[in-house]
């Protein structure tokens, strides 16, 4: 599967720097895939042909459908949904909806990318709402948590639909056999937490689904690395994410304050400076880039507007693995499996009913 | 008002270490409080007393009312309420209701402490809910955020009142003039985020209240400290905390990881050894100890379960200055102030139609 050839459509327009930064992320993620992977940009050619003309193995690879719209950063997602039928942004989506891509990565506003992907690619048959999940460094391996936004609100049955999205995830492009999956609570017993949350844990107690269902987990839990997937809503689990990175840049910034407040300070600074190197690298928030909009009839990956080349590459990786791997294909195969189950549909109705 | 007298009724037998913390701790807060407090220690007097009898100064203001039963800290709260009658726990609560001491301390099971707190005190007038408050470091000044647990979904009211619960917090403890706050939400944006969190906006952006509402903040903007006070429901309190503790713990441990791991960057710490400690004070977990349970009619503290007694000092420091700033008073002029406003009513009125 991860041999076969698979075609990228790229908004080269998004992002605070555009082609300057999506071309030669291009040519890097093309050097690490090592071929099989060919590349359609969006946006303005008198930018991008230049560019490409720089990374010859890329050029012989790539094609440029020229447009000079694109989507504001600040656009309201209507608005963008409504005028926005030119931009790159747009035109990449339409790429994947039309079988000309595989896959879409764009850089451009989160708001516009969901709801233009949402509204051409709709959702695969079994998932109600997209979520938007993204990969975390954490005292053990990797964690994939979901939603990260797309969805404030969700109640059990989406819930349930994020784990099996989450699960499908972490054993295709991660190769875990039986992924653990938590659901994102106030505590770990049974009894705590809203209705959406207790319903959806009692759902996935009684199927079988692609992952093992261990409880509730708490907030500490996630970088603790505690389950392989993290279920939660967008509201959460954007909040989740954006107080994590906060206190991670504010304890890197108190470690660097001290470490050049005196000069003994300095020195055993320069004496650790490898070592110390080594924890950016572990935590550097361009490795982890790429969040990908799981449950759309087409893969999506959004990437950091203010990404470097490096950054929009890993994007590019993550997008190229979900397609090799072949996601799509295996999250409705267990979509159907697990909706086929009598215990899910008795569990559902239980949960329906208030009674589980 | 500082200078007045107040008695504290501390609950020697919670946390996991009952009076032989919370005995020192009384004694280490005596002496940073210069006087002005007496302590009544509720809980076993064959382990107390002993205790006592090594400080001098504390056994003079304080006295022992025996009792041998205790919550444990895996009882839930409804059977603690129910059967804790005569735990120190409780008792330590009478005393407040009845007038006898003027704050409660306790490092026992927060959700009987809540739960007892709540049926014991009741609410002050004009607060439907109390709320979980804490301080935080940050990259600014301390911020306090509410609420951390008490109250997992809260309607746009609620959270008005949590707002007024934060700003006279900073005003009366903290001693801001006019505190800055803002309600946790996905986006600062008007139009994001869920109704509660919306009505909540617009309800403070209409009326006088003691603080200046700057609007939405995101969970990076607490470890940035955008604001004073950060206003949020219990359930994304409480993971937004959990969350800010994992990953400053997982920083931490990188970093010391880091600095051990070879033999230059061990030399290195050891000449920072004096920049790198000025940090972990900086961060100090026990520093910032001490969980206000906001909106009660009496002052009542939860200390951590796993401090030592110096970490319990701060919280018995935290209550003594509620009490001594008269906290409670102001809340109850402020509310008063709040619900007579004509704008209050129209916006209260507006946000219950949907039509704000």
């Amino acid at each position: 599967m991860s041999s076969e050839h698979q075609t990228m459509a790229l908004d080269a327009m998004g992002g605070d720097f555009g082609p300057e930064v999506v071309v030669p992320a291009a040519a890097a993620a093309l050097e690490e895939l090592g071929g099989n992977i060919e590349f359609i940009f969006f946006g303005d050619e008198n930018r991008i042909k230049p560019l490409l003309a720089k990374h010859e193995a890329l050029q012989n690879v790539s094609r440029v459908r020229h447009t000079d719209k694109m989507i504001a950063n600040d656009e309201k997602p209507s608005v963008a949904l409504r005028t926005g039928r030119e931009s790159s942004m747009r035109l990449a989506i339409d790429a994947v909806k039309e079988g000309q891509a595989d896959s879409i990565v764009s850089a451009g506003n989160t708001g516009a990318l969901m709801a233009t992907a949402k509204m051409v690619l709709k959702c695969l048959p079994g998932i109600n709402r997209p979520a938007i999940a993204s990969v975390f460094p954490t005292k053990k391996d990797d964690t994939v948590m979901l939603d990260l936004g797309a969805n404030l609100a969700c109640d059990a049955e989406i819930l349930v639909q994020f784990a099996l999205l989450g699960s499908v995830y972490a054993r295709t492009v991660r190769g875990l056999g039986r992924p653990s999956v938590g659901i994102l609570n106030v505590g770990s017993e049974d009894m705590k937490g809203p209705e959406s949350v207790r319903e959806a844990a009692s759902i996935l107690a009684h199927v079988d689904f692609p992952g093992e269902f261990t409880g509730f987990v708490e907030g500490n839990d996630i970088p603790m690395g505690t389950v392989d997937v993290v279920v939660t809503d967008g509201f959460t689990g954007n909040i989740a994410l954006k107080v994590a990175e906060g206190v991670g840049d504010l304890s890197g910034s108190y470690f660097k304050e001290a470490l050049s407040s005196t000069l003994l300070s300095r020195l055993g600074a320069l004496l650790a400076m490898k070592a110390l190197k080594k924890v950016k690298q572990r935590i550097d928030p361009r490795y982890y880039n790429g969040g990908m909009f799981l449950g759309l009839n087409g893969i999506c990956v959004k990437s950091h507007g203010g990404m470097d080349a490096y950054g929009f590459s890993r994007a590019i990786i993550v997008a190229a693995n979900l397609v090799s791997q072949g996601y799509n294909k295996k999250v409705a195969t267990e979509v159907e499996q697990l909706m086929s189950q009598e215990s899910f549909m008795t569990a559902s109705a239980l949960a329906d009913s208030g009674m589980s």
